[in-house]
């Protein structure tokens, strides 16, 4: 009892244990099992309904973070003073906090991913199967591009005159700016998504669970803060492709190769990180 | 235990159940049980207290709910430029959070509805009897007036001359467009409110019934930020009457039916996407 | 287990009491133990540490709220074009916030007040004593004062043309409606704090004592979003006093008894409303 | 458990010590053991892996933190108008923001300080050793200059025309006013930080642990509202250290020191408030 309350509190970083570099953290005293790998290929998966309502959910949810933000996007970049709209800040809201509320809807049918980045990031750690990664990522697309489509709906000249939310790097900034954007926001969005749903972080720190949608959305959200001024921010290439298809201008599809490309080497890098550097957290037993 | 953080973990989505396609799900493994639906009419609740008491606190949430909404609405269009004002995105904050914080507020007294289309939703999941929908869709339309009087009250003049906060679709929009932005935008909030109170979600993910309210005021604020430029935002019929009524100009009734029937298909196409589709939630006994 | 689940879920409003209309609900069954009401003079507070800690947690938090949110709003109406600015929603960031973050951080110490009105309402639901309620509120006073105090030190002129942040009724505004204003604002912010820390429904809703400083600020800053335009939003007496007295002149002491009779009004209605029409909050054995 | 319920209450501040002014508070009745200060030196530290990865965590997070912020910044300072950004709202909201996320993920890992005013203060608190604090700082201010090096790479001439995000005396104040400004907005900081980390708070108010880093996060968001029209905000010489460094001009440099003594002596202000006023919480033993 007060070895969990030492270690809740966000000071505590009091010296718990002695261990000489190199060895591997917490041999002993787990009260957590890791949990193993996912194989590539699960066979009962494919006959399950489970499987495919966790696709289905997640091309729901991809369409409805498509419709809302496009939707924004569009209502913010046809006035001719920001001051009248929600304005940019308005635009990283609808961004961030879609993937809060949609995370907290999604996670416990398919975990919630709503981005092939996270999707691919989970992979890379093992903690969904290939076919279940694919299938995610065909259903995250198609989510994707009917959810733009919707929004082109409402009023299609206003939509292809307004650059229809597509990604592309901004004027002023060369490729490589906008790939290493992409990268970075999206190991930070990624990087996120790992912290709050590690298992032994869940065992250890009470609030973990508890939060857990709210900072990965506000990592979504400070991205774009960030980088909307760069490439529009794409962190999903779900998000990149669906404007993209619907729009379908050359402009928008020259840079179309940053929003996988990056996303998919930052995802890789904050799964590393997180293997590498993160993965052996201190783990105190509660006798 | 170790089923438990696996289950809660984000990325876990490891396969977890053995299910031909099409058969009823979690027939066993059950940990909780369903509760039967609600009958339609319950006679001894029109001898209850809480019965009333829950009509009275939706009036009154639904009261101040258009209060401080409809006069933030006053005073960001009454300002010649916005920037002088909370601006659109605190008009949408100020739906938003009154949701959250009413919602909190009164979800142990009434359910926290102050929506009649939540109501509707609820009630075709069979949540409430009829009786109790409609008294609760009386009590929140004749709060929203209220609400709604009180701001004509401050400064008469100004109120009509700056429409009021009544829904209308835009210029440059369809009726169509406006009937469908409502019934997308009430899909995402009863869609919330389903994913947030689903009881076979509270008993798996821990972080459910904490966080409930702040989704579903976020889904209120998201849809604004999108629809404000379509129709303002109903997604909330008593909100629409009670504007109306208030402002009670040929304009704002010739659109009227918009608020009441696309939040009406938007709360059933919800229902039917949490029955059909998600209402069999993988569920791992934990022994 | 099953009945606590059913109770959680914010739509299931299932009828649960059979009880005749105007006797007291919740005669039996109860699983907490109302506290009894406080006395109106504690002879033992005098003496105690934790009395005077209280004060001084009180004189603290008041005194930073000012700071905060005082510096906010001169930084705000100094610019010309508000857009180079936090503009007037981070005005009502400012306030929500601070009521937020100070909350969480004495709640443990001196119950979180901050404010008179709030003290005043507490004390007439006889949650502390009279001795307490006075003690709280002469402190939170004086440390207004010494917050404006100190952001008048800045800057000493531009403090005094930019109104010293001093609430007074706009133009275009009857006394009538900010006093209004004042009664249904104070009113909002009341009622959301005695539905945080009902001990019924702490007991019964698991989500209720952990968010509570959430909602508690939120209804500070959805005030303000709405009547910022009319009074500059008081519902704090102390924070109207403390910038009264800095900022002293004649226009701002002249509305100034409405920023006392206004609060205190709503904080009254409030804690009649609780104690009225919520206080028999219905109540599920859990076996 | 009756108990419980009345100490979680917000308004419960009935009396419930009998404790003479100036003796220790709470002898008795303790059902939680305050740890003992952490020693200067720990031997054994130098050796632990997770000694040094808490390091690397903190050298990464502040590299996020910087990134991310100062990038914020320079999309807002370069443009003409801000209404066409997200605004002084949103480089309010980014600083925010981030600090929430980052101490989400890493205060299982490091404490997740990201600020050598935090580590400082926790340091005057014995919660931490001499050795760890040193290392902290070194990583933090590493970390920072990284991170505003990368933002300076993406477009050099714009990052050093538009002032690179460094922290300066804004004209019209005095550097006593810098320093005033940097030392109570610290001290908000600090002091949230020991509220939400108090040993004994969270074995008393069952919300600290859970909501710990929004508080800390929006006690930076607040901070900044206030401020920007100041200094800029620093609050964290780390972050004033790095963009200084990648920004090199001399008016930055002049001012330089007032971002170190500021949050230190803020943070040191905080340590002590918290350990003489604050550390005697009162504690009913529950039974």
């Amino acid at each position: 009892m007060e070895g969990k309350e030492e270690d809740v509190r966000l000071g505590a970083n009091r010296f718990s244990e002695r261990q000489p570099i190199g060895t591997a953290a917490q041999s002993q005293h787990k009260d957590y099992k890791e949990p193993p790998p996912a194989p590539l290929f699960e066979p009962g998966e494919l006959t399950s309904w489970s499987f495919y309502r966790a696709g289905i959910a997640e091309f729901m949810a991809t369409l409805l973070f498509l419709y809302i933000t496009i939707l924004t996007v569009m209502g913010v970049v046809e006035s001719n003073t920001k001051c009248s709209t929600v304005g940019i800040q308005g635009i990283a809201w609808a961004f961030g906090g879609m993937i809060f509320a949609l995370v907290y809807c999604t996670a416990g049918i398919s975990g919630g991913h709503i981005n092939p980045a996270v999707t691919f990031g989970l992979f890379l750690a093992r903690k969904l199967s290939l076919t279940r990664a694919l299938f995610y990522m065909v259903m995250q697309c198609l989510g994707a591009i009917c959810g733009a489509g919707v929004v082109k709906g409402f009023r299609k000249g206003l939509y292809e005159s307004n650059g229809g939310g597509a990604n592309v790097v901004a004027a002023g900034y060369t490729k490589g700016d906008g790939l290493g954007a992409e990268i970075v926001g999206t190991f930070i969005l990624v990087y996120t998504v790992f912290s709050a749903t590690d298992a032994k972080r869940n065992a250890r720190d009470s609030h973990v669970p508890i939060l857990a949608p709210l900072p990965i959305g506000f990592a979504v959200f400070l991205v774009h803060l960030a980088t909307i001024p760069i490439t529009g921010t794409g962190i999903n290439p779900a998000r990149s492709l669906g404007a993209a298809i619907i729009y379908n201008k050359d402009h928008a599809w020259d840079d179309h190769w940053i929003f996988w490309v990056g996303p998919f080497i930052g995802a890789a890098l904050a799964a590393m990180y997180h293997q590498i550097v993160i993965r052996a957290i201190p783990f105190k037993s509660r006798p």
